[in-house]
């Protein structure tokens, strides 16, 4: 139950960085996006992950896995696109 | 020690967070900004806050009131500034 609520809470998180990369690759336009932002998600996530999978706290890693993936994409368009 | 490492985590996170709020603040401009990312981020950081209260898992709790803080923040200089 608890668990259900954290692959849903997770599953959001990850899914609020959809409508930015969509954005970003339709308009590849990165201007008003900070590299600072994304340079830190992408550490914080691999952090995560790593505390995710000493608890066994799954929907903590699923959640990550996404958003390491995520994040690093927009981090390269951010590089890419100016 | 495993708490420490979800503590560095969050603050990341969360600090991942300040380089686009000070940008935001300062150019006025959220063109870039995806409205539905920070929506969704706000939601999903309510529901983190949920599931590290009921897990009793303090580092997701300090993360989360940090996140739905600052993605809050975010999401209404989007309205603001357009």
């Amino acid at each position: 139950m608890i668990r259900l609520l954290g692959f849903i809470a997770g599953a959001l998180t990850v899914g609020s960085f959809i409508p930015q990369v969509v954005r970003t690759f339709r308009t590849r336009h990165t201007r008003d996006l900070s590299f600072g932002m994304f340079a830190l998600l992408v550490t914080s996530g691999v952090l995560w992950l790593l505390y995710g999978l000493v608890r066994h706290d799954w929907p903590v890693v699923a959640t990550n896995v996404g958003m390491v993936t995520l994040t690093g994409i927009l981090l390269a368009a951010k590089v890419r696109f100016k």
